[in-house]
This record gives C-alpha cells, structure tokens and sequence, in this order.
C-alpha cells in the first residue's frame, strides 16, 4: 500500500466527522506563509482552526514571486490584511548552497534551473530580508500586521525575527 | 490585540505540549501540493502526523516553478517519492479571469503584474493540467506515486482526477 493510500483512508475518516461548508474568505483575516517542513503543522502549532487563515508554503518559506502572487490575491480577492512569516531551526535551506545545488541538478538533468533554491545561512536574517521583500513588493498593499518568526522544531517554540532598523 | 498576537498566545499552549525534535526527512517520503485554502487543513484533511509529508501550498494549489522547486528540494535532498496533488471545490480561482484580475492589479497600483494569477475554471480540469506539468518536469525525477485529486468543501471527502488520456 502506498501511503497516498494511506492517507486516503485516514480521509474517509476525516470526511466521516466533518462538519462543513465553512465561508470561503478566512475568518481571521491573516494569511500564513511558513516552511513546507513535515515536523511545522501550522495549523496546530499556532492554534488555527478550519477557515480561519490562508496557508502558503514552500521550501524554506521563502517569499518568491509565487508567494506574492498568493498574498495578493489572499489580500485583493479574499480580505487578508495580517501577515505571519514562519521560519524554523534544523531547516534543510540551510545545508546546501544555491551553487552546490544548481551545479547538481545539472549534473544529474543536464539542465541548470532558472529559478533560485533560494538557500541561506541564518533563519532569522533570512525571515528579516523575506519581511522586506513583502514590504516592497508594490501588489502586497493592505497589509496591516507583518511579523517573522522562527519556529523552534525542539521546543516548538516561536522567537519573533527583530525586523531590519 | 491582533490575530497574530492571539495565536503567538496559541503557540504557548502547544509548545508547553510539545515533544520534539524529529528527524528532518519526511518520514513517510511523501509531499502534498495544496491550495492555501483556510478550509483545508492538510493534515487533519489527510492524517498526517508531525514529521510525516512536506506541504506545499500556494493560491489554487498551481503547479509553479516555485512549486517545482520545493518539490525538487523535497526529493532530491530530503528523499520524498510519493506527490498529491490537492485543489477544492468553491476555489477563489474560480471567481475571476487572468485577464480581470491583471487589469484590476494594474489599475490599482500602475504595474502589470509579471507572473500569472492562475485562475481556473475547472478544479479537476486544473489537477489534470498540474499534474503534466510536474510530470513534463526535468526536476522532479524521483516521483514513484503521482495522483490529484479534489477535496470537497460541503463534505470533507477527496475525490480524485482522472489523468489524461
């Protein structure tokens, strides 16, 4: 059995016990853009329940174009206007480098990607250049509440991120 | 107080909870790809437990080189094999035209947006296309297990898309 078929039967447990349609807009007006890292369960660790937050995430929780197209539509279509950024320790961004990597990729395709794997060294200063590119982008504008954190995978713990002076 | 502070409030509870840390791999080698949807709690939706899948989300759950490079991060490094693919019923990409969209974008702020909003008319249709653009993929090449499927809104239950011929 594959686990894809695991998680199928864990659904129709799900779906058994569900209660639903809720209101597509999130009811808490915040939207979420954290690491796609398996031992982060946003929803548990911040305490959300269904329909309350929008949900990005990607390698690293890097704020790429795709994630300010999210936002951006979260905002302009769906009422978002608080932002949360989640970093975390022990991440996998920070075992490689964007060189190390690419180089591999085209040894291994014979293509080099166009796009960045967005690496780095440090999480906090990293959540702290993700916070400006949020703050610059010109298409992320009703933003009222916009903080870092770095989720802390021993603890579970969050330590917010001191923005740039 | 902000919903931010409120669940940083949250935080504290499930921290005091927490027994961690676990290994960095996904230990079910699986990544799911998502809507940010805040009525889809991917792993309540799926059962899955901390430590278990990489989650990936983004507005439609659309299949961007973003998307493409945390997957090839995911498999490469961190040895993930198995993808889902998840997009929902009564999506916010239903509700507005690429075309729409831009224009209002640039109306409102005096710049085109350079990336595409990735609206759609059809969830299963919309799966369908993702999953050829990750199996056209020259980076994600360690897939065993690739299937889409539809979470629906109204019951919980996941039903899923057939491939294309």
């Amino acid at each position: 059995m594959t686990v894809t078929e695991e998680f199928l039967r864990n659904n129709e447990t799900y779906a058994a016990g569900f209660s639903g349609p809720l209101p597509l807009p999130p009811s808490k007006h915040i939207a979420i853009v954290a690491c796609m890292d398996a031992r982060l369960d946003v929803y548990r660790a911040l305490g959300i329940e269904e329909g309350q937050a929008h949900v990005i995430r990607n390698a690293g929780g890097a704020v790429t174009d795709d994630v300010i197209r999210s936002l951006t539509i979260s905002q302009r279509l769906l009422g978002t206007t608080e932002i949360v950024l989640v970093h975390h320790t022990d991440c996998g961004m920070l075992t490689f480098t964007d060189d190390e990597f690419t180089r591999a990729v085209q040894d291994d395709t014979g293509i080099r990607p166009a796009w960045a794997p967005e690496s780095f060294r440090d999480p906090h200063e990293d959540v702290r250049q993700s916070l400006r590119r949020i703050e610059t982008s010109p298409f992320v504008t009703k933003t009222t509440s916009l903080r870092g954190f770095v989720f802390d995978v021993a603890s579970g713990e969050l330590e917010e991120t001191v923005p740039a002076a």
